[in-house]
């Protein structure tokens, strides 16, 4: 288990906290990494289940709510989230959009900046394979973060958002960083002082 | 001009307002109607300017947020949303569902239920054809809701959202009335308070 946020709600031992998120229509992972000392700590991960609620409605508003309590309770400094950019039809990409619309919401609405990549990009950033089965990047995952089996089990939805949240932490500690794009709403601001209306 | 609020915030003149949004990834139309002795009333409609933005995150910040703001400032009951179900392609339809997600999120948030119409649907029930041309809708919107042309003048990207608006007020208005599904989360407690966790 963490040790207790600190009074202002965050888990004080780490420098930064990423959270990653792997939203779906049927089940949507989530996941919290904290950065200690330069290296990646699992906090916490899970599987929100969305199957159960018929209604579209319902499992959109599911979703807004729970990634908006994971956000207050954690307080992440920014989300990375599995964002395939390809599907089967148009209408799994509407279904698809919604989830990750409304996940985006909840933390826009905090000023959480968000950074998307591809499944192929994760599992290469993770195991060197950008075409690794899910229980290899799963494997790989629990060697590198030292997690116990414990942890792990009934989690395998919660992986591909572990994922994204290290292959975040990974793109954004390279010794010749990439240009990463700000996508705060105060950056673009200060960015942009002629821009207020 | 509408009458200033009540001290909730409500238009106390109508018994019933119904939000229209016609969510783009460029334009967002906005529109609130309000209903007074069963008889339909447009109290605002407009356009959200999103092309402005190139952040694709910062559109979706801009969508949530006005769509809060609007949600906030006039109360709506219900929330109707001209939602094409088929587009060109995914790519087209992914950003198409973000945008009606998070705008799907702000209403969601607040508990104000939603209803989707197609494109289609929309025309056929404000003209008497399915196929009608953007100038036909909003020329019909007009005649129907007796709206001065001053406030139609630049709004031609609202109309959808105001039709929209119109076509659930019919479609709930009917004297036989169409099993309408409760979106509400509050509904759905009170429906099945056993799957309170």
């Amino acid at each position: 288990m963490p040790d207790a946020p600190s009074s202002d709600g965050r888990l004080k031992q780490f420098d930064r906290i990423i959270m990653g998120i792997d939203p779906g229509t049927n089940v949507m992972g989530y996941s919290l990494l904290g950065v200690a000392a330069k290296k990646p700590v699992m906090i916490a991960m899970g599987v929100i289940e969305l199957s159960r609620f018929e209604d579209h409605y319902m499992r959109l508003r599911r979703i807004y709510d729970r990634v908006l309590g994971l956000v207050e309770s954690f307080l992440p400094d920014e989300l990375a989230i599995e964002a395939p950019f390809f599907g089967k039809n148009v209408q799994s990409m509407l279904k698809l959009g919604r989830a990750q619309g409304v996940a985006m919401a909840a933390a826009l609405s905090r000023d959480v900046p968000i950074t998307e990549y591809e499944p192929r990009k994760i599992k290469m950033a993770i195991t060197g394979n950008g075409a690794a089965s899910k229980e290899q990047v799963s494997a790989m995952l629990q060697r590198i973060l030292k997690i116990p089996d414990s942890r792990m089990a009934d989690k395998l939805d919660a992986t591909d958002a572990l994922g994204a949240a290290l292959c975040h932490f990974y793109e954004t500690s390279k010794p010749v960083r990439h240009q990463v794009t700000s996508h705060s709403w105060k950056d673009f601001i200060n960015k942009n002082p002629d821009r207020i209306v």
